[in-house]
């Protein structure tokens, strides 16, 4: 999984059907100081976040395995959302 | 999935006989700015969309999860065309 | 799916023995100006192709949705050779 | 897979309810000299790892293909405790 | 699929049980020209390889379609050796 950081939203109104009701959110993921590296990702949202939240995604086939997005055309998924990350004895984000 | 823009078409006979009817466009991924990043990509065409539309595109098995292309050897699908892409409160895009 | 170019094969013996009779070529992608671009692919053929014929690539678990490469541990194939690959309104590659 | 060093933790109460009790620790994968190269991952841990331990990491729908992580939505998986890896005739690592 | 060297082992006696009896082998991608290329990868042997032997890699879930790798937690396998390698007119390499 990538940490990430939720920046933004896309809205598709023509679309394979079984989209319909999904939520497409733009996520960056976050290196290891919390800063975005490399490229944008849309994810669909399983668990109901709102902006700037930091979050787990999952990606490929596993992103299929949500109540929201089983059997859907999804190849990215938040799946979590992040209270506390730590790196060795430093806390590099709290919620 | 990831942000992208049509660009092209390719017309290929000699194929997985799986595969007749399908559409084959040549696509390429757009970065936080809306400007092409990364290579191109060719993705089979699920909803039916024009030249230069900004589409969301799936990749891996996640491809095969449309009408339109399941059980088919294809590892990228336009599963939706972009009306709005907002960062923060930017409106990146607006069909 | 990638955009490639046959440049050479791959002949081995020892092998998992669902393997036998499929053909391994070397293939090389293409970027959108036509030319090589990142590094080589093995992939199975699943369509009968020639040398330096430009075709299409799958990659992953859809490398296994042809007739010849089905439940194979193959993650790249051959399933189409291109006619025609256009880029706006330029002709890239006319076969 | 990949070779990796866990270096730290991620918590998330907030999450797909299939995931409860799954641990998400954050490991960095390790080139041919041992140094940490490319970014960040989280993965599942299927084992019972402890901080700095060098483990093999598992990625994509094979993550799902232990007993912790079989149809939830992880992407990558800590599936083995390294005792000892070996280059030619040089000892990399030993535990 | 890629073309690979055989580089290393790597030994865990602590790990998902279905993993029991595998062997896990360090492998190098090898580019055009045969010189390793990208980072290491841990790779199942499927086929009963030596030191410095030139296989192919299968990875993602293709990687799971050999007897020896069927539902584990394994994202790649060295599913065949390597006789002979050919590009254009030129002999890559000859076992």
């Amino acid at each position: 999984m990538q940490l990430a950081k939720v920046v933004g939203t896309v809205v598709a109104t023509r679309k394979e059907s079984s989209l319909d009701g999904l939520k497409f959110l733009v996520v960056h993921p976050l290196d290891e100081t919390g800063k975005p590296t490399g490229g944008q990702v849309v994810a669909a949202d399983a668990v109901g976040v709102g902006p700037d939240e930091v979050v787990l995604i999952a990606a490929g086939s596993s992103a299929r395995q949500t109540e929201a997005t089983n059997n859907r055309p999804v190849d990215a998924v938040i799946m979590a959302i992040v209270d506390a990350w730590d790196v060795g004895d430093r806390t590099q984000y709290k919620k």
